[in-house]
């Protein structure tokens, strides 16, 4: 490794994204492209985020190598990752081929570096994040011209999510209907200034264990679920246009049943595949339980809970209503962390009204952190690199 | 009251049945017209049974009454009640047109009494063998010549799944398409002596609180599950064909297969109704996890689970496999009620094998009880009356 060798470096964070209308279904497990559209809010990257730097250099040895969270990840065999370089390489040599005075960062070892900002063992998908990163950081440092819709083609071929992750706001994954892939891809629906007051509360769940895997689940219930066909074709669609027209028109009420309604179709037909998939606990019942009541006691929709592969509850709300709806839960879980921050501090504990006592102590004994945010804007340029001058990754924090 | 008057009496017990292809939902509510047919086994009523006397005399001062463990209930504002008996009193009528030598039954009030042998608390749906048993006492004692499909028209209006508890071994609720439901009836696919080895064992769960009732729930179903039509005019007609064919060739594990997925398809389309149903719990989940378990264990499906609307599991079996199968429950539960009597004494305990530790401590704390049973036969006459030969019913134990 020569040390005087040029180390190009570009680093990106990327934010996570939690759906409301679902993502589960492929219909080309290799490509990434989906049974179905979706649709999700961008987080604030003030709670949760990855930052990644893409560095490349002549004195860097082949093969490329990613560190995510200070571990050495084996990209070689990772398809996804692979197809996400080799997409990202190929448009850099069209614009090396274009323009002779490029360097030629094409032709160089990638070495990348990755840190998540929130534990992984908050069970929180952070593949999403990851992806994001990875595509933005390596388009940055190879200056590509492609917009952030063009680049979530490639982002999806790591994580279908990832695509998501590319913008901010409120942003909608069109499943697209060709068989190369190449209108499966992720628009922006409304900017965050649209509708900046969306807030997201996040109770993290402790499970015994990972349930099914994404993947293999998904497959699962492609291949089995009886019901799973109404969802795909006809539901699903429906709902997009209807859930895009509330968020158009800042309806809360109506954002807030679809968003429910979504959730728990997914999970139905989680549970009607074979063999059945779980991902809800009792815990995530009790905090459905807790929404429903709040709702009931300010008299119209003012929270809405959304549940992905796991039980951790996510719940949506607009500011004006924080205390109605975060305060029930600061109420009841006034000890565990995550209340700190800047959306959390607002948040006034609240009496959690007509709640039942079992939901309530069910809450308590499974709920072990908390994390508040809200809606949050797409990756961002920054010059914290985690790749030093001379090439080599910062340590771990 | 004149204590001179002839007492006429009959008296029935009627079975328990649970449902394989589930019934919910309703196409008319007043005439109890279900949305799709449906298929159950009735159980032994060694182990569950409604007893019920009807009586009538001269001497009973109207209404007519219903004393359902040892409480009086109110029977005139039952609609269903009322509907069951004007039928059985109308075809009482029509005997006495024809023959003038009967006794004028059908203008005299009738007094019934019923007590169930197993707990109410124990949350088993006891509607279907109480209007069952109510259909056929009254049938008995007006001497009514009509066959159990026809009666089973008459029980429907009671309780849906009662039509199907005044037949023994496999029962078909066939969902009709005529507007009056004169062919939405029960028939019997197959006599116990067909498949006399089926078992069942039920673990009793404790619930905080009763969920919703049953017919709220599935007009909630009808009325906003997206999911659910499918399962209407698809699905269930599918494996209904698919079941019959499996239980006529003896087929365990196709008729366990079925058993499983249609329990997952129906609380599925529970969980996607608005507002969303749930029946099962941990408990259910863990008791899902423990067949499962057992069948991976033995290489093949020895076992079936299936829920009603609430978290007790009803799980079904073959003689041959009771080590395997119940044996598994014995062991992880030894000390709860409910293993005593002629079907459980036999089940020897059986280690539990990779069950993981969360499964089995949630079996521990969340079951109260077992009843160990298995298919049976349909409604008995019988000679011991809970009106005494005053017309005074018999106090209840």
């Amino acid at each position: 490794m020569s040390g005087s060798s040029q180390i190009y470096r570009s680093s990106t964070t990327a934010p996570v994204n939690i759906a409301v209308i679902k993502y589960w279904g492929k219909r080309d497990t290799a490509l990434n492209l989906p049974t179905n559209s979706s649709l999700s809010l961008t987080l604030s990257q003030k709670s949760l985020r990855a930052h990644t730097t893409a560095s490349c250099s002549e004195s860097f040895t082949s093969p490329d190598s990613l560190i995510l969270n200070g571990e050495k990840e084996d990209i070689q065999s990772s398809k996804r990752t692979q197809a996400c370089l080799k997409n990202l390489r190929s448009l850099r040599e069209k614009l090396e081929a274009k323009d002779g005075s490029l360097p030629k960062l094409s032709k160089l070892t990638l070495r990348l570096v990755s840190a998540n900002n929130f534990p992984t063992a908050a069970g929180l998908a952070s593949s999403a994040a990851g992806f994001a990163a990875l595509v933005r950081a390596i388009a940055d440092l190879y200056e590509l011209p492609q917009s952030p819709e063009e680049l979530s083609i490639i982002a999806r071929q790591g994580s279908g999510s990832a695509c998501r992750s590319l913008m901010g706001g409120f942003v909608a994954w069109r499943a697209g209907t060709k068989e190369d892939g190449s209108d499966s891809l992720a628009e922006e629906v409304a900017p965050v200034s649209h509708w900046p007051e969306m807030r997201a509360l996040v109770l993290v769940v402790s499970a015994e264990k990972k349930g099914v895997s994404s993947t293999a689940g998904m497959q699962t219930t492609v291949e089995t679920s009886t019901l799973a066909r109404a969802r795909f074709s006809e539901i699903v669609p429906r709902r997009m246009k209807e859930i895009e027209k509330a968020i158009h028109e800042k309806d809360f009420e109506t954002f807030a049943r679809i968003t429910m309604q979504d959730s728990n179709s997914f999970h139905a037909i989680c549970l009607d595949s074979w063999p059945p998939i779980h991902y809800m606990n009792d815990v995530s019942r009790a905090a459905m339980n807790a929404v429903e009541t709040a709702n009931r006691k300010a008299g119209k929709l003012i929270c809405a809970y959304t549940f992905d592969a796991g039980p951790n509850a996510v719940i949506y709300y607009l500011e004006e209503h924080t205390h109605q709806a975060a305060g029930v839960f600061k109420s009841i879980l006034p000890r565990i962390p995550g209340w700190e921050g800047e959306f959390g501090e607002m948040i006034r504990p609240n009496e959690f009204g007509s709640l039942e006592q079992k939901s309530l102590m069910t809450l308590k004994a499974g709920v072990s952190r908390v994390i508040c945010t809200g809606v949050g804007g797409g990756p961002e340029k920054i010059e914290e690199h985690l790749v030093d001058e001379k090439g080599i990754a910062v340590p771990h924090e």
